[in-house]
């Protein structure tokens, strides 16, 4: 990675990701320069409509800081074809940041757009770790403990052999035990019980693998164990990790309307409504994705960080900081090495 | 079914089956007949330990209630496995209880037993209703809705084929039509996205199924979905659904784990937290697996109410009643007859 000798860092934003670009991708690269406590030097390279990111900094003070534009005249809009980059539009703010990126120009690509077109550009364009078949996205899930739970695959691969899970479950154990700074995360196998003999065939299989592993395997976990924290990481393909991300997201929706229906049966439900919802906010606070400000695309030979398409400036500021983390602690390079000790990669 | 003609019904109890037997399910019997509305004759046939349960009686005024006892010497328990009762517990409440409904000596057999015990023993005593392939069992959820959403498979049938998911469908949208005098129930099916070409090679082909059935199908839902109650009867596989099922069970914990957090730190924390009690056990009563007293096993040759370890009298009672619903209904009877439509049969 070029930066990481010279300390200085060059990330690249997709300005016209989000379902508020430009506005809260500009906002959130001044916050980024604002609040950037590490002494580093960082340069955002902003990729889009010139005009209108021009436009979006002018209502700001923007002075002194170290950005640029690429300018890029096409969108890949969250209904494209997850292949729209790739297949039709090369001059869109998603292709040309993850070419600047495949072309060393940046250290990241950072992009609340949308995230099937992010991932297949980013796979093509930016080749995969030596190790890993295939790519992967995770989740933070809030949990009982200070660290949240991470839930890997979350609708990358819907279909998956026992080697994808095991991998997953390589690259979410150093994704979080650099994250968390947790020595050794605990890797839990999603099932329908606890018992190694549960689960299908590939789950079966699966446990056999991660159990002869090094890693820190402690079995199947349950649908409870996610908010329990009964384990650091939980591994399950795309299909059951995507269902259970967006049940989880639609929680706090669901609980605010019952507390509105309960509110509505009269006026002493209305005042004790009332008075919850302090605590009710500090609780949904958890389930906010900006807490996470996105999530990284694992194993893609580069750093990519995906958000949310509702990413507020904040989430933006935090995705460029994810992104920075990323470059700085080199969790590429420990993922190329986890896959490739000799005695794991010849077993399997 | 005996009890149909002459309106006197039979309903066989697993006075041994939850953890708090035969306690709970002698109070369960003694409010059964205490609380029932409907003008019908009602036997139950508490089926275990005569003594325990002559013991639990005599703690309450029993007098005048209709009730017999059939006396089993063994008990399955959580941990047997599946095949338990009918390889070594012949003598068990749950063996004797099932064997009574397949002799026709009671309508229904209600158990807060070993779930894969009853569900194994009693596929093989009762057999399964014509056009069946595989029995099942659903979920109730909360919803925004006043009525819940029906969810399944939990947990019985880990792998599926889309027939075995289509046929889960029927069923499900009978029993929701029954339960709730819902007409024409929405059908969805649970995937990574609402497109028809989004999910696995299963979802595909089972998305085209519903589709040419006579289902009121309204095409895929996503994890959201089930809260939002974007369709009544949500079907997949066991493997995603008991997975989603324990993830939802394990809500009310971390909400109450959160809000003590919250409270602890400080006293307007802790004043904010007390006054917010009673809308969040309101809310807690929509996951409140008492309310809903325990599911039909559906697809077997008989009438199956299974309910959870910790029922509490309430739900004992309610499963009870959900018997006598199901028995009165002929809900097997609507089931078969929406499995052998010719046309359906054939194509499929």
């Amino acid at each position: 990675m070029p930066g990481t000798e010279s300390k200085k860092y060059r990330i690249a934003l997709d300005a016209m990701g989000g379902d508020f670009a430009p506005i809260n991708e500009v906002n959130g690269a001044i916050l980024a320069f604002k609040n950037l406590k590490d002494k580093i030097e960082l340069e955002i390279v902003l990729v889009g409509n010139e005009n209108k990111i021009k436009a979006a900094f002018a209502q700001n003070d923007s002075s002194g800081l170290n950005y640029s534009i690429v300018n890029a005249e096409e969108v890949v809009t969250m209904d494209d074809d997850p292949t729209a980059a790739l297949k039709k539009k090369k001059n869109s703010s998603l292709f040309k940041g993850v070419e600047l990126h495949s072309q060393g120009y940046v250290d990241a690509f950072v992009s609340a757009g949308n995230t099937g077109a992010v991932m297949s550009t980013a796979t093509v364009m930016l080749g995969r770790i030596s190790g890993v078949s295939r790519p992967t996205i995770g989740q933070f899930f809030p949990s009982v403990l200070k660290t949240p739970v991470f839930v890997l695959d979350v609708g990358a691969n819907i279909d998956c052999k026992p080697r994808h899970l095991y991998e997953f479950a390589v690259m979410g154990s150093i994704n979080v035990s650099q994250t968390y700074s947790l020595e050794n995360p605990r890797i839990g196998l999603l099932n329908i019980g606890e018992e190694p003999s549960k689960g299908t065939e590939i789950i079966l299989e699966t446990h056999k693998l991660m159990k002869e592993s090094h890693l820190n395997f402690i079995g199947n976990v349950e649908g409870g164990d996610i908010f329990s924290a009964g384990a650091d990481v939980i591994v399950c393909d795309g299909f059951t990790g995507n269902i259970i991300l967006k049940f989880a997201e639609s929680i706090s929706v669901f609980l605010k309307n019952k507390f509105h229906q309960f509110a509505d049966k009269g006026l002493i439900n209305k005042f004790l409504t009332a008075s919850a919802m302090p605590s009710l906010k500090s609780v949904f606070k958890d389930f906010d994705y900006q807490e996470y400000g996105g999530v990284p695309l694992l194993g893609v030979n580069g750093v990519v960080i995906i958000g949310h398409g509702k990413s507020s400036p904040r989430a933006i500021q935090n995705m460029i900081y994810k992104a920075l983390e990323f470059v700085r602690k080199d969790i590429n390079g420990k993922i190329e090495n986890a896959l490739n000790i000799p005695a794991i990669s010849e077993q399997i």
